[in-house]
């Protein structure tokens, strides 16, 4: 497997990429920023390429092979678990100028887009033939479609209209041995060979370089109706979800809140107008015809009418409905303020055990002295679960490094998986082994193996180092 | 890679087997109806094993293993392509005695069965909680769950609720090692290590033998309403698809009947009521609760007017719907009636090349003198052609192949693929090259080897020998 580059190497790969014209970046003051992601780690690469084309990309990663240099593919560094910091230094390939949209096809609902492509950048370009593509991660606007690939990227609309994997047709990749590959069909059902797609989809990089993605659009609804819904606790807010969850009208969205989640909003927004006694509360939304609406709202209020419901308040208009997102929309900012250090799960359990999570980790927060701010997906079980705390005072990062193994055990005494839609990154890896038992890691050892037979491809990632 | 098992090979495994009072037949009697799935291909197994726990099928596995005898793993043969065939005879494992139901959850939307469960028995036990489980192949009273996730599994209903692959969350397996294998998760969203749950989805059993399967279910939709739209041309009914597929309703069913369809029907079923001058039908189907069924079949019904439209027919309630249904399940047993041979495949090409593609089948039908039918999911292009000719006559049969041939060279040229819910099984391994490319085989075959060294599973499927 691949290790910190040599000296000796990395000249050897600065000439060659010089020697074929390659666009490199090597002075500190130009590599230091490709060195971080959103997890706030940080380990600057020998050197960032920025290839504008395919076969560019499966040069560049020949040339990093022959020297056993680690290459980073990077989209534009919003993953959250360092997936996208060269922990060993070498080479960052930056596909941020691979940005076309190839082929857009409305009658055959695919559009084909350079991985480098933003997300928000197709969903521009989809809407004026009345389509869209599922994944919304909250960085939609400037992440790219390569990056979503990598991670598996959810996001809100994913409990109706499914995860990158769903919405994915093909790729076109370089593998770790500098090889194209083209996988996948143009078509919404295929079944010839192995699901190579799919393997790819969530490899965070580490099998192949995805340089091509074959979109499956969806139309866009026409319309879409929010409710807010305040329960008392929890458990409450639970058996809501699961209710919401059973009954033929599937919500495009059902975001909780938790009480540390409300407490926030609270102090931050008091024009929110959140009723008093609410322990847990819900964001539901639901998309169709405008003609629809009306009655797809009606069934999931009935559902969510549990024992435990405080208040019921449906938006009668956008502006109502925006108001209702402001309390979620105000989280972010507000956690930014909490403190100083913020570590940002997001794990998953089954819906029926999503109540009981809650109250785990409210249980783990008191033992550990540690601020938890939940909220997230829940419609999918997807708990976003903020640590809040200190990392410069050492007793407050090891109590939330406490905290947080806690809570992962209980994710997995649950039922759940440690990741949603997030990955695994270098921040998890170490976890990895609690989910996954010897046969699956050293299954998906010997797969990396088989696509990159050297290890060069996003080294420390997903596997514990 | 295996091959056709020594008789000393055998006399060992049989004599293991005995020892460790596995429940085996051997007599050719008792083994030659193993020997066949609904390909008409026949070639019988020296043994078949009928475990009854995961633990034995793992055991079985290592016997043959230590051995180096084939295993094909079969649930009920329903296959069309040859997939549970024992080309090279050795051990057919049959799952027929794994059919436990092991888990239902309905709050949590899963189900956990032995991959011997039959499709149908899934359906009766979800439906009392208002669940069902997608996949409904037209052999879903009497196929297995493993046989499901061993095809990818399709049928009418995957156009809106997806092929087996977006409905299973995580499978129990042994590899061709006899290692145990768990892949996958609880929920409904999972991005922990690589996704070996969809690269076992749609293997044909060649790279695992699948145990357990935990299924998503879906909530029952109330009702349904059925319309039915006649075209001039397969042209017509080709737009009327893309059109309707591109409005946000999208209906449960998008079945299309070609002009040699229509005429065995007009033959077989004269009160179906066909008006004259069609040159190609869709039957529409919508689900949904009862309030917003009005509206979803008037934005589908709108959308299917597009120019050539000849009659358009909405059913007024349940009996309406099934006698508009019945003009589709008049076609299999008449297509049983007019020719000795039929061959079946299930190509697919993108939606907006469906029209080109009937249009080039019935110039290769007319060319080949070979009698060519075709009907199937047209949402998802997805195109059943059924190749009517006397097996036994060989001109006739040499025909048949030469327009086969045509007919996957012309999917592919339109950007298609060569199956798309039946796999590739015995009967398609020859064209797969036409398909996949050199660095797609060859990966795929490494992925073949980490899962099964020695090649003992399901040997001569999907990679040509």
């Amino acid at each position: 497997m691949s290790a910190v580059p040599s000296r000796e190497a990395l000249a050897a790969l600065r000439a060659a990429l010089a020697a074929g014209g390659f666009e490199v970046a090597s002075a500190p003051a130009d590599t230091w920023s490709y060195g971080s992601d959103n997890s706030r780690r940080h380990a600057p690469p020998d050197l960032v390429a920025f290839p504008r084309t395919h076969d560019e990309v499966a040069a560049i990663v020949r040339l990093c092979r022959a020297e056993r240099v680690p290459l980073t593919a990077r989209g534009r560094g919003t993953a959250t678990t360092g997936a996208a910091v060269p922990v060993m230094g070498g080479l960052v390939l930056s596909l941020e100028r691979m940005t076309r949209i190839l082929e857009l096809r409305p009658d055959d609902r695919l559009m084909v887009v350079e991985a480098g492509c933003l997300n928000g950048a197709v969903q521009a370009a989809a809407a004026p033939h009345g389509l869209f593509w599922p994944p919304d991660p909250t960085s939609a606007e400037y992440c790219t479609v390569g990056g979503n690939v990598a991670t598996n990227a959810g996001g809100p609309r994913s409990v109706k209209h499914g995860t990158t994997r769903d919405c994915v047709l093909g790729l076109r990749a370089v593998t770790g041995a500098g090889v194209e590959l083209r996988t996948g069909v143009r078509t919404t059902k295929g079944v010839v060979g192995y699901d190579l797609t799919r393997l790819i989809c969530g490899a965070e990089g580490t099998l192949a370089v995805v340089t091509e993605v074959t979109l499956e659009l969806q139309p866009l609804p026409a319309a879409t109706r929010t409710l807010r819904a305040s329960y008392a606790s929890a458990a409450a807010a639970g058996r809501a979800v699961a209710a919401v969850m059973r009954q033929p009208v599937v919500p495009c969205r059902v975001e909780l809140l938790d009480r540390g989640s409300l407490e926030m909003v609270r102090a931050d927004r008091p024009e929110a107008g959140l009723p008093e006694g609410v322990g847990a509360l819900l964001l539901l939304e639901v998309d169709g015809s405008q003609q629809v609406l009306d009655q797809g709202l009606a069934a999931v209020a009935a559902a969510a009418r549990v024992e435990g419901l405080v208040e019921l308040r449906a938006a009668r208009d956008d502006a109502e409905s925006a108001a209702l997102w402001a309390v979620r929309k105000a989280l972010s900012p507000a956690l930014r303020r909490v403190a100083p250090t913020k570590v940002n799960e997001d794990v998953v359990v089954p819906v029926s055990r999503l109540a009981e999570l809650i109250e785990r980790i409210e249980a783990i927060a008191s033992d550990e002295a540690t601020r938890i701010v939940c909220f997230g997906h829940a419609g999918n079980g997807n708990l976003h679960v903020n640590l809040m705390f200190d990392g410069a005072a050492p007793a407050e990062a090891a109590a939330a490094g406490r905290a947080l193994a806690a809570v992962f055990r209980a994710v997995l005494a649950l039922g759940g998986t440690l990741s949603g839609e997030h990955g695994i990154g270098s921040e998890k890896a170490r976890f990895v082994g609690l989910e996954l038992d010897a046969t699956q890691m050293a299954l998906m050892r010997t797969l990396k193996q088989a696509f990159d037979p050297d290890g060069i491809l996003n080294p420390g990632k997903i596997f514990p180092l």
